[in-house]
């Protein structure tokens, strides 16, 4: 099957924004936007990201979902996508029906609409690449920098899912997290307006929680100060080696904000609102670096963890 | 090295747009646009698109071009840009940096930010995914659709270099043209403006200026009326089977346009002004389908092609 017939026949039925122009044209036009537009691109690579008897349809919506965590992160709402897809010819026509059907349910969940992409041959394995425009809440887009020493850092969901279910995988056990592994759960599309109204830095939970907070409060020149015993686990970890297991594995998926004390309130009853978990654990400190504690007592992070360039080092990449 | 290491080491400097944050966030902020932005998606993969031993720099080069052709064809001015780079870890360091080198520079030469992307491991091999916007000269997209039959047809540049490219690369043979096949020679920024103010429609020439005719006016509900001997072609022809076959392999990145006869002298006029090559190769025509002349006889297409679902079929990917 050509390219032009598998576009036609899978993706041109999603593809239903004016912009799109059926697909028939080799651009697109993005809708106008009245604020801000924020742009980002994720890839997964077959033997990188996932493995090759991963169902293609939990990959479609994971491709689509670590898109739109960083869209979200920034205070704005996902809106259009486009996809490259490097699809082996080895894979059978059923698996890309499979594919282009969790897809388009996907960005359906969304409100996003497919704009365009490229459909290639990639002999070696499935290779995917999404990029996602999303349109800001507010005026202006919430960044990793903005946040000052004395903000609360809050994040959403829970934290470790991802890890629990890769551990239960590799165990060969069965466990409902293997599910977030596949498929991580995000926080709604609500938490862009919340993150836009109160944030003052925000980003998604990718790399690691520690990790993580440790980029944010870098990028706004600060440290930061995380108490591990509230940090919302997916389950109850048995120790400090579990907690720090999980809480720097990533594939989150969830935002990290900080915002000021000063709306800590307005902050909550929004979340309520919006129905999103949200819980505070630490804040940024106007010492660089990371300090973590436990139990009351504070973590050897560098004796723990190894620290690596001034940064905790979890490879972004891993089988 | 670390994502985050290449990064900031390779790419971090080409990210010069306020949007781009510096490649410090996840996501970018497109620039504000009075006119309709357009965005594009081309992929490259390594064994379909090209070869192991192929330079990197060529490959940067070409993965800019083959994107900047569709924008310019969309009368628009290329402006922002996100790359997806599957890098294998066999290739040294040294190649990533002459990418990056090549990359930026190409970049430069069309006035386009580097906005973010995403770095990944590709074991199996390079894996190439540029995502181009650029920006209307007009006040609307020149598209595939929108021309009438009796408008003519025209062709910017040189038709079937990247073809005589090939054949003297599978021959074992030094020929000037392998340059052309390695980084296609483009019309200039100057034609999108031509474009914009001239053409009812207009595609880039990627899967072979015959197809690609057949498909602008099939998109228009017309046929095309080709004469092969007014096409520029690279080299002269030997016969008819070499016109047809430089006219039918692709690769070529020029613009294929349709306008209205009325506007014949100003056109041409605007295309001098420009420095842009532009020859007029035939017409739109109310009958469907694509009709070929050579040495003002007709040419039996279905005979010497193989029409395959009432396009001519030459595969978008080859080895």
């Amino acid at each position: 099957m050509s390219e032009r017939d598998w576009i036609h026949r899978y993706f041109a039925p999603l593809a239903r924004a004016p912009g799109a122009a059926g697909l028939l044209d080799d651009t697109a036009e993005l809708a106008p936007a009245a604020r801000p537009v924020l742009i980002t691109t994720d890839a997964m690579v077959e033997g990188v990201h996932f493995q090759a008897e991963d169902p293609v349809a939990s990959l479609a919506r994971k491709l689509v979902r670590v898109n739109v965590s960083d869209i979200l992160s920034g205070g704005a709402l996902p809106r259009e996508a486009l996809l490259t897809l490097g699809w082996p010819g080895s894979r059978p026509e059923a698996q890309l029906a499979d594919f282009a059907q969790a897809f388009g349910d996907e960005l359906g969940a969304w409100g996003i609409s497919l704009l365009g992409g490229d459909t290639v041959a990639s002999p070696a394995g499935l290779f995917l690449s999404l990029t996602l425009t999303g349109v800001c809440e507010g005026t202006a887009p919430i960044r990793r920098v903005g946040a000052s020493p004395g903000d609360d850092l809050w994040v959403t969901g829970t934290i470790g899912a991802a890890r629990l279910g890769f551990r239960a995988r590799a165990a060969g056990t069965a466990s409902p997290y293997i599910a977030s592994l596949l498929e991580p759960v995000l926080p709604g599309a609500a938490a862009a307006s919340v993150v836009a109204r109160h944030a003052s830095a925000a980003m998604d939970v990718s790399d690691g929680l520690l990790g993580d907070a440790l980029a944010l409060a870098a990028a706004s020149s600060c440290g930061a100060g995380i108490t591990l015993d509230e940090v919302p686990f997916a389950a109850p970890p048995a120790g400090l080696a579990e907690a720090l297991d999980l809480s720097t594995w990533g594939d989150d998926y969830q935002l990290l904000l900080a915002a000021p004390v000063s709306v800590r309130g307005r902050l909550e009853s929004d979340a309520i609102s919006a129905g999103l978990g949200l819980t505070r654990i630490g804040h940024l400190r106007p010492q660089p670096g990371l300090s973590v504690s436990y139990l009351g007592r504070a973590v050897n992070l560098p004796e723990t963890l190894g620290f690596e360039h001034g940064r905790i080092g979890v490879e972004a990449t891993r089988p």
